[in-house]
């Protein structure tokens, strides 16, 4: 009977193990700033200490970037148990707009709220506090057992907000010693904030920074307004256009080869119930502002985007400045779906902005980073064995899923390492995480950590993973 | 023979009049940012302390945000000769970005280019060099003279770069002590950099700020893309909007009320040799890009504009975030001509941009100013005296022009005080006003003073002003 007795002593020790993730969230590791970068390191070694307090052999390597970090446990566990890897990620997202923030984003807390206890914080949930649900769990089963089930490899990086530039080179040089029977990634959610739920299809994603230069000065809007070519209306115009009127992507090409969703897919969706209303009206809005003709859940799982992130040029303080500037940027992403390729998309969309592009005007990109959709193959038995557990610990049948975020390394598992991965995850839909305020709810820590050490056992007490 | 005399005081005087600019241009009074407020009075001592200087009895005199000066001279002249008010402003606009300025704009020095000499700093041509011709004039005389040759009252604001709050209120507090026989303001240019002009057409001006707020709270594009409307989406197609295809305005009643230029302005206008494709290609352009089948003159001095001067929303810093941002915002400026009402044109934009609104977003405006364009009377005798002194300085036939800028000042004087006012500057066109790297020519500095020696004399030698 080692699971209740794990199970119970990840309860009795949940608040050292709060203790714990509150030191781990004070680090600010910010991976897409460089002014950030030895908070990374910091994290990273936190990271590396942590596991070999519960006797994982674990290092910081380092890459031109941001360290990951690698550790291996269970060598002395049963040959016949499968080999497990554990991805997770300690870089966290920028904090702005900071005013938007009811607490230091860096001074995280226990805060008591009307919905039940949550853990306020940048990283909470968005990925230290979910990556730290199985670190968890591994610290119980170890206390309770002396060692764990079986054989499992640590593998945490930095760079996952960046655009994980070292994630391939590392698992390309690191191949040997990183594959395993299995990967687990925990950086998902649960299905509406309650259904445990395991990510069968992931968006894939392309970003791009375009900044479009007109005059090779800034101009004064009264002396040169009305004869002058405005950067900012060039790209608003550029902007609008990605779009047509009923909210498909214009770009050619952009929806060839995206299959169907498929009847038995469409089906299986249609009994999880989401309600789109609740999910908008969380967030303030009422109504889906998507492709006309897709259900929500199509929106978000399995239709491609076109969205603007960012955008910034001429004057933005206080005050006004009547200037008509010499340039202005914006930031895109695409969301991609089965069957785009991240390159012909970028292609597509540096085609159309040039194309685009008035006389006087010039366009110049900045290629920030691009991965393909990835599709899980849900035959392995360790999928049915996780989701029986899941169910376990949850009380409801497990669903899978889709996901509108886009996890590279998941795919990355499978071309280079030819692994399976399984994406379990307890996040929740109002954690605000890329957002002022992210929070992790108690009840995702905890019972998260619980799920862990079920599936643990659950995929360790056969012996066809 | 007097007027050579001060010609000569003025030639001789020349460096020590450019060590009193650079002292004064060295103080960072930026209007619009609060954080400037103290230099706002700094530069206000300055200028009494000069006009002090020259036996001006000046004082700086409170309003609710930067102060004015305004100082009395010339009591002693003959009763029969004009009453002159002289105009200016000290405050400046602000410098960002900073990174293009080839020195630091508030450690103003004279530079050798090869064009000339020039005067390079924040403020050197808009307005303190400008306004300092004046003065320096004016103490050249008193030095030659022992007394200025006429009544002369001088008004200076610190508002004019941040919409000019406090001057309307303080001319109709102060209207008796400010009033004059005809105004001067020096704060133009020289036609196509070198023919002397006096300025009878200014467009007038509405600013305006639209911030677009979407769903609550910023989101992750990933969970949200594709469902969540997105306010960057929203305010770029809106501004795209705001023009057809012709590069006309689209608010309704936008072009109702204005009348046609007169074939006469027109056969004027045509006869300055008006040449754009310098113009545009000494900032980096081709292409005239305004309203079709309009001059390039008229699309600058007697068409409306609307134009978008600033835009900020989402992700701006390094790197890449994929968030949905709750809000962005822009600051938008309408150019008026003779016809058009501030107002109605301000409502008209509110309207349009919430009507444009798609659900669940909402619009907030923040007023910024508003003023008419101005339409100077050329009848009054002082303008054809100070076009033949203009014309005598720089040997060239001086012109009567419009200007697509915006000085309201010019409308208050002949609103609030019933005075006449003359428009006369000698900034350049690549003087990059408003832009980084400002600077003015010695030659601007130089002659300008000496036009407002020859200005004098021609005003004061005639009884008829």
């Amino acid at each position: 009977m080692t699971l209740p007795a794990v199970l119970a002593r990840i309860d009795t020790q949940m608040p050292e193990a709060i203790v714990r993730l509150l030191e781990f969230l004070r680090i600010p590791s910010i991976s897409t700033d460089p002014a950030y970068a030895d908070s990374c390191q910091d994290a990273a070694d936190w990271l590396v200490a942590d596991l070999r307090s519960i006797g994982v052999t674990a290092e910081k390597r380092t890459t031109p970037k941001h360290p990951m970090v690698v550790g291996h446990a269970g060598q002395d566990a049963p040959p016949d148990a499968p080999h497990l890897l554990f991805y997770g990620h300690y870089d966290v997202q920028p904090v702005d707009p900071l005013a938007l923030w009811t607490r230091d984003p860096f001074d995280p807390a226990v805060e008591q709220t009307p919905k039940g206890e949550v853990i306020r914080g940048r990283g909470t949930s968005d990925d230290k506090g979910q990556l730290m649900t199985f670190v968890e769990a591994c610290r119980a089963w170890r206390e309770v057992n002396g060692t764990l089930p079986c054989r499992i490899t640590f593998f945490f990086e930095g760079e996952e907000e960046s655009g994980s530039p070292s994630l391939v080179p590392f698992m390309k040089e690191n191949a040997e010693e990183l594959r395993a029977d299995i990967a687990l990634i925990c950086d998902t959610g649960l299905f509406q904030s309650k259904t445990p739920a395991i990510v069968t299809m992931l968006r894939g994603m392309v970003s791009d920074e375009v900044t479009i230069t007109g005059p090779d000065k800034d101009l004064h809007s009264g002396f040169f307004g009305g004869i002058a070519a405005n950067p900012i209306r060039v790209l608003s115009r550029i902007l609008t256009g990605l779009h047509d009127s009923t909210g498909r992507v214009t770009l050619p090409g952009f929806y060839d080869n995206i299959p169907d969703l498929s009847p038995e897919m469409r089906a299986q969706w249609d009994r999880l119930g989401f309600d789109h209303a609740k999910f908008l009206g969380d967030v303030g809005l009422s109504q889906p502002a998507g492709e006309e003709g897709r259900t929500p859940l199509e929106m978000i799982w399995s239709r491609p985007t076109a969205e603007v992130n960012g955008i910034w040029g001429g004057y933005t303080g206080d005050g006004f400045k009547t200037v008509l500037p010499s340039q202005t940027s914006a930031k895109i992403s695409f969301r991609l779906v089965e069957g785009q390729d991240p390159d012909a998309i970028r292609d597509a969309f540096r085609d159309y902005v040039t194309s685009a592009l008035p006389v006087d005007c010039t366009a110049q990109f900045i290629d920030h980073r691009g991965s393909r959709a990835g599709v899980m193959e849900t035959s392995h038995p360790a999928f049915e064995a996780a989701r029986r557990a899941l169910s376990n610990e949850w009380s409801e049948e497990a669903a899978y899923v889709g996901c509108g975020g886009s996890i590279p390394i998941a795919g990355y598992f499978g071309e280079i390492l030819d692994m399976s991965a399984m994406l379990i995850g307890f996040g929740k839909d109002d954690d605000a995480i890329h957002s002022p305020d992210e929070k992790y709810d108690m009840e995702s820590f905890h019972k998260g950590t619980r799920s862990w050490a079920r599936i643990l056992d659950a995929l360790t007490s056969t012996s066809d993973v």
